[in-house]
């Protein structure tokens, strides 16, 4: 799939797409890690809360990957873990729509 | 140092002495680190959070050594940090708690 073009159209409509998922799921992160710091008493609940954060951000940073040719492996990651909705990627090409459904239902 | 002998009396009040101070410091660090929390709004506030915790929890061990070769080592800063009082120290012979108080000192 490196191979697909996008338009500029397409690549404005992604850049928000991405964006608002990265944002919806930094927050969810934030929510939980203010949940987990509320209900912390003891050293091994800070520890804990320290490796919470680390994962996220290691998972963040492996998931969000806006090159081209990773977009369709990405948005279809993103739309099976709920972080985006159909809704959001009609502005992408009935081929590009396609292959993030199939992808999504890996 | 590392050939003071250490009675029982003394080896059980620093030990009594030694779990205050590191109960009083992670209250202190979890007291913070909900503040942070409570106070977080963006993703780099939440990896932020992670560096304090990590910093924090090396701080932690590097210095919370209960080896009898490094007590007085250790008393001296934790009594400098203020992580102790000298009363809490009275139970030691004058000579550690003379070495403790110039180690505080430095």
């Amino acid at each position: 799939m490196s191979d697909i073009k996008w338009s500029q159209s397409e690549k404005k409509a992604a850049r928000a797409v991405f964006d608002a998922a990265l944002q919806r799921e930094c927050a969810a992160i934030l929510s939980r890690l203010k949940e987990l710091a509320t209900s912390a008493k003891t050293p091994q609940d800070m520890w804990a809360i320290e490796e919470y954060i680390a994962e996220q951000r290691r998972q963040i940073d492996s998931k969000y990957d806006f090159r081209y040719s990773q977009l369709i492996r990405v948005f279809g990651r993103l739309l099976r873990e709920n972080w985006i909705e159909e809704e959001e990627l009609q502005a992408l090409s009935a081929e590009k729509l396609a292959w993030i459904q199939s992808i999504a239902m890996l």
